[in-house]
């Protein structure tokens, strides 16, 4: 009997993928969602196990456990390899999946834009294992230059480039920054943490875009401030792991490059044969279908679509809107009834540079400073998921806030 | 000034190493301690690291966030190759180390007694990286068990098997049995949790040598109530990755094999030219010297000491006594004192099999059941370092106790 119901198919388990299956809990279809980690993850958090403040698990949750009571749901820890439109299978490391609907919400992946040196030398900050080699790398640096007696070759040990001015650049490179000069200048007594720079690079003329002008300044003063050098207009047009060059000639002497100043859709988009857009995102109609597959949906990072002449941006509330309305036009489409076009709620957007620092824009209004501040840290630790995810943060927030403390100054992989 | 004062080295940030830098703050020496790793690894509990219980960052906590205020303290994080004795120097992978005095705490690395097949398949448990593997490990056994058709794979999937009937052994297997029968049983709907086999071996003909034979005996009931499959006289001869053979010939497919059933000496200790003794342990003076090499103190694990006939056991408080103890007899020897021969205090021994199940000798007394699991959290939890990791801990036990759940559910690497 259950065997007949319309199987759903999902993949990825980020926050499209959850939220759709969320949404299909109790309703006549079978749903398995496929991903090739077994937990989902909170994105906007990585920073924070990058810069030792959190563990990876806190804001790692598997996905067995998220959804133990959903009866219709099953889990496949898989590496998706394609997808059969035309049989309607997708392809995966552990055989075929046949579906009656999918959805692909792959999510994205980073872009290096082509250039060989950054992406074999500058690390990225996608995955939980990205934010683990960041730290072990930031904290190897200090242990290095704790004994290096080359003052030029120490001080590219205690350099460190953000590359990239949207949130997560900004909010790496704070707290970055904080981590240094409130924490490890406790842990090594011989390193003049004076001497350390922390370098924001971006390619634009300001930091921030889309926030308006106001907001962008602040938190520019923000991170510097905080003594975060922030260089506007910066092209970068290579890095050998030693020496970063601008487009200019001009060079900095780095063994740390962090890159923050691009995503693209996931690379199995680009296996599929679709029309793709900017950034290799899907085109979608706006019901989220992909035009002439009436049963493929392609929802968040993965997919383009435009609304109000722009599209919509690669951001966790658009992937979680789209998550919900894809398994609502799915059900509809079962059910035989007119899908609807997805309309985005903008609820606005938000960065944090470190303590008592934030900009945010929501609802035509503009905060910053301490409100934003405590606004981003209850939204962000709402948005965990457990109970005990929220406690635990909240009292590791907590005591790094009160005591000038990272809880996870490890290095884990030799 | 300060230059002039004596050099004590220490090598290793165990239980040992950590005491003995901690007994000479503020006294006239300079004190380096050297560990390949940046943290102290509380091992004790590095089976609820491996079963799913706890992040490894509550139990392994950075050295120089421990001695940050010790003025006389510097760290070395690398791997030490060999010692000098003659010139007085630590070979270091960072260059040499001239020493006064030498502490040799180097610990113990796992014994597989010369059987390759087993070094080569079998799980080791004494670093966290080997917790996390086994981790890995067997949450993929249950990804791949819920996939395979074949009723004979599938059983050697979820077959398990952990050899020594030691302290680690006992808790690795009472611990891994209850994250399958209470919590991966709500995770794998599709997985008959009966059909799961959780077998310790021992080669003796009973677990906990050493324990009373009634506590002996009672651990052994409590594992068996655990559902843990106990054979006594069973001696592991080959493992293949996929089938156990013991020396009788019998064979158990099983893809999973832990190995706690022994340890020896770090394997620096054979490269000194010292004297070794069984489980290549350097023999020392009951001052904890080395014959011949007043300079050079040897603790822990890596150190063979008889006390009343018997070798003082490889456990966490010989060697945090004996830290103490050389700390205090290079003083004396500094001072121009006689130095006091080491006696061990033995407070008892005590191994936990699960939820209100432990066993534990003290002061002649013998404990078990709930009582003897009260003082074994009581005493575990103290002995971590750090009130927020004593707090996260508690908080994260608490909540497996009563909502029979386990946070770190992760497979991490790929």
């Amino acid at each position: 009997m259950k065997e007949k119901l319309p199987h759903v198919v999902i993949i990825g388990a980020g926050f499209g993928g959850l939220h759709a299956t969320q949404r299909l809990a109790g309703k006549p279809v079978r749903v398995t969602l496929i991903d090739k980690r077994n937990y989902h993850l909170f994105q906007p958090l990585l920073y924070q196990v990058a810069t030792a403040g959190i563990s990876p698990h806190e804001i790692a949750y598997p996905v067995r456990a998220i959804f133990q009571r959903q009866e219709n749901f099953s889990f496949l820890m898989s590496r998706v390899q394609g997808v059969d439109l035309e049989r309607k299978q997708v392809l995966t490391e552990e055989g075929q999946v046949p579906y009656d609907y999918l959805i692909l919400a792959a999510g994205a992946s980073v872009n290096f834009f082509g250039n060989a040196s950054l992406e074999q030398n500058a690390l990225p900050l996608k995955d939980v294992s990205d934010a683990v080699t960041v730290r072990n790398h930031v904290l190897r640096m200090f242990e290095r230059a704790s004994l290096e007696p080359d003052l030029e070759k120490r001080q590219a040990f205690l350099t460190f480039v953000t590359v990239g001015g949207g949130p997560t650049g900004v909010e790496s490179a704070g707290a970055l920054s904080e981590l240094i000069r409130l924490v490890l200048r406790k842990d090594y007594h011989d390193i003049n943490v004076e001497s350390v720079r922390v370098i924001l690079l971006e390619a634009a003329g300001n930091i921030l875009t889309g926030f308006p002008k106001e907001l962008q300044d602040s938190a520019q003063r923000a991170l510097e401030r905080k003594e975060v050098e922030v260089r506007l207009n910066a092209k970068v047009a290579n890095y050998d792991g030693q020496t970063l060059t601008f487009d200019t000639g001009e060079v900095i002497p780095t063994c740390t490059v962090l890159w923050s100043a691009g995503v693209q859709a996931a690379s199995l988009m680009g296996k599929l044969g679709l029309e793709r857009a900017h950034a290799g995102r899907i085109k979608i109609l706006p019901t989220l279908q992909v035009p002439g597959q009436p049963d493929v949906y392609v929802i968040g990072d993965a997919a383009y679509l435009e609304e109000d002449g722009k599209p919509l941006p690669m951001v966790a509330p658009v992937a979680t809107q789209q998550g919900k309305h894809a398994a609502i036009n799915i059900l509809a489409q079962i059910g035989g009834k007119p899908l609807k076009p997805f309309r985005y709620n903008n609820l606005g957007m938000m960065a944090t540079i470190g303590r008592n620092a934030a900009v945010a824009v929501t609802l035509g209004m503009q905060f910053r400073g301490f409100l934003a501040w405590g606004v981003w840290l209850v939204i962000h630790l709402v948005g965990l998921i457990g109970f005990r995810n929220r406690l635990i943060v909240l009292i590791n927030w907590t005591w790094d806030y009160l005591f000038y403390d990272r809880a996870v100054r490890l290095i884990s992989r030799e």
